[in-house]
């Protein structure tokens, strides 16, 4: 087997932009790394498709990334990390994690009464893999999941701070309530700019878990483990940063600039259909 | 050229479910034809994307609906009839119909005042092709044009009696109600699930104009002109429709049977990016 270029950078990719808020912790955590982005905004969303369709959007995802030669591939989504982790991590040759093992792993450390709620899109909720991987850790854990078709509509309307988020984030947030949670993870990476209304619903007792900072401690262990981790004084060959997306390159620009001040210089459009 | 076979079925394609609202009407007024129904569930919605991603999505379906051998397409989408009907009528060669010429035309027929209003995806009002058509056939009309982004999720939610759907609706339409128009095109085929609403907070004296039934109409009569129309008393050779997917086929037999009672009885799911 060639030798894994350590200067090579790592692929992230989503949906669609819920993604950059783990690009986001990534530049934070290991800021030495060079980043390709892909986000789907021609497919998005994922949260409402079936796995065979997610397995078939991801398989060109990282095709896709693999002609940019990345190092590791972060699945940046929980929906796509629901359906597709398992499957694509085994056939791909370079290393695959998702947001969710981060996730779960946050949660079980973080409950004191042993009652975790999960909230996310159809597909993630239904796939019952936060259940799955909480209880792996910790059998006795207690798992209550609520999909939220809503939020990413109301986010990507800008509704964060609105009467209707606040009603509809009320009415999916009751069943959870009832069951006296006292952690709820946010299993999908819009809701985390829900995160103040969440806060109010929930009230203080409650931790908030965002898988995006677990994931990128995750990374950094991965590519030091492997030896894989970037010099910091290596010279940067080209972009340090690259964002790819398969519709409205502009409309993202400007969406990523508001999430990652500076980084995003330009966004490509490929068709990914072609991968 | 070969002579069209006058027993062909017609296609009619939608992004997903909502085309199924002129699928019906078309069985209504000429219940001898045969359909081929395509929706893209998997890349469902189309109402956000660009008009080249909108335009390539459909060529890919258009091929798909050749290979059944139709005689005439209809596009029952909004959306895809405002972005990619001119292009792609031009290069086929059977008649290709949108919905937009007949909900135009309907709105001009049935105004009084000349003060119409549009609701629609960003990408169709985004596109002004509404008000392009309409002054064309009355230049001194006056169109106001709103896009209703949450329409669509609300729907898809089943919030279709709901205070927060009110809400969200109001805010919507107040713009349009300041212009006094007395005409309203539902310019998307969703947004007749919503009439009930719409009706009460538009008032009895705004008409509510639903392209499907005019479309269904000026398909009757592009059939007959071309002698196309299906012989009532022809043998049906196989089914008199047929319904296909890009994702979750036993959703949409649900929900299809819903708005089509007794015309589902299997939708099989194709990989339209083969196409």
């Amino acid at each position: 087997m060639m030798e894994t270029d350590k200067n090579a950078p790592v692929g992230v990719f989503d949906s669609g932009v819920g993604g950059l808020t783990v690009v986001r912790e990534i530049m934070r955590q290991i800021p030495e790394e060079r980043i390709v982005y892909f986000g789907d905004t021609a497919r998005v969303p994922y949260g409402s498709k079936s796995a065979d369709t997610v397995i078939r959007y991801s398989r060109q995802i990282i095709r896709f990334l693999q002609t940019k030669k990345v190092k590791a591939i972060v699945i940046a989504c929980n929906t796509a990390s629901a359906c597709a982790l398992d499957v694509v991590a085994e056939e791909t040759d370079i290393p695959v994690i998702g947001v969710i093992n981060a996730g779960a792993r946050t949660a079980v450390g973080a409950t004191r009464n042993g009652r975790i709620g999960v909230i996310g899109t159809e597909a993630t909720i239904g796939s019952g893999i936060y259940t799955r991987v909480m209880q792996r850790l910790r059998p006795d854990i207690q798992v209550a999941g609520k999909p939220c078709p809503l939020f990413v509509p109301l986010v990507e309307e800008g509704l964060l701070h609105d009467s209707v988020t606040d009603e509809i984030a009320s009415r999916y947030l009751s069943s959870l309530k009832e069951k006296y949670i006292d952690t709820l993870v946010l299993g999908c990476t819009h809701y985390p700019l829900l995160r103040s209304t969440l806060r109010r619903l929930m009230g203080e007792d409650v931790v908030l878990v965002n898988p995006a900072y677990e994931t990128a401690i995750e990374l950094k262990g991965l590519l030091q483990e492997r030896g894989l981790g970037r010099d910091p004084e290596a010279p940067l060959e080209g972009e340090q940063y690259q964002f790819y997306v398969s519709d409205l390159a502009e409309k993202f620009t400007s969406f990523a600039t508001s999430i990652l001040p500076g980084a995003v210089k330009e966004t490509r459009k490929i068709d990914i259909e072609n991968y």
